[in-house]
């Protein structure tokens, strides 16, 4: 793991917030996903985007050369994810992402992730013990409080103490209990989806 | 001409900013449009798109359609596009615009339009007669003065006064001289092309 020390943390810290698009589940089809970086919780400063399969294997790979192909990436301190499944069960590996861009990488969710329902799922797909793995490498989920309490939101992370990223979630979080780039990333995504 | 009339505007007031995305000039092929919803000059809302022909003559009916399908529909107030021409010069009649979607519609630019030029440049391609028809359509250039004076925007305005447009866009312009729904609505467009 490289694991990155946050000092102070500056308002203006570049962040990306990840997600993807609209799609039929089940279908074999490409879903987008879209990168939208963001200064701390309040200016847009670059959109970048890629395609992955619905239930395919290679988020994890087609997210980290998105991000490194970026003229943003330099600017980079940490990357978000909305989740750690992306196009259906296409499973992002955050250990394997924070190795490949040298960044901290926070997933994000509003609900808990349900495991025991995750993995039931997975039986009905090919390559289930993969996907699992990866699921099982974003270790362990963290309950952090937001700003308006008393609602909760729930995070992995790699590369990074939950402290440091317990606070770039609140700082960054500017409208809504999940940070803008990621509220941002969602609507983009979906509103650049075909159906 | 369906004109608004504006008494306070809000500083929540939803507008759309519309961008085009990258294409290789003068080579048949479509390029992406986005439309950005932004409350005022801080909040994005929410995304649309469509595509249009490079050259082509759609813009105008299709940016309205795009308008017309979206659940933000009934909230917005007023269209803001960069320029008037899209997709090379696939030209936006405003005034067509207008009276599709009973909007107030505004062009801003950061650059004077140079007609001669444009004029020029449209003889090497068919139809230049409706093309030109549509930029005539647009009626007066307007200069305006932007927040950071002495810096000028122009912009032609059709369905609104020239002074609530004016109040519009510079209460918009948060990060830029241009209104924060056209800056984002540009890098998404740019963000999300294949070329």
């Amino acid at each position: 793991m490289q694991r990155r020390r946050f000092g102070i943390i500056k308002p203006e810290i570049r962040v990306l917030g990840v997600d993807d698009g609209i799609f039929t589940p089940h279908v074999e089809s490409c879903v987008p996903v879209v990168g939208v970086v963001f200064r701390g919780g309040y200016w847009l400063d670059g959109v970048m985007h890629t395609e992955i399969l619905v239930d395919g294997f290679e988020a994890t790979e087609k997210i980290s050369t998105m991000i490194k192909a970026s003229p943003h990436y330099k600017q980079l301190r940490i990357i978000m994810l909305n989740g750690i499944t992306f196009g259906g069960f296409n499973v992002v590996d955050i250990q394997t992402l924070n190795q490949l861009t040298g960044l901290p990488v926070i997933a994000v969710t509003r609900e808990k992730p349900d495991l025991p329902r995750i993995r039931k799922a997975l039986k009905h797909l090919p390559g289930d013990e993969v996907r699992w793995k990866a699921i099982l490498n974003a270790g362990e989920v963290f309950e952090i409080e937001t700003r308006q309490k008393p609602e909760k939101i729930y995070l992995h992370a790699t590369g990074v103490s939950l402290i440091d990223a317990e606070k770039i979630v609140r700082l960054t979080s500017t409208r809504s209990n999940i940070p803008e780039a990621l509220r941002v990333a969602h609507l983009i995504a979906s509103g650049i989806s075909h159906l």
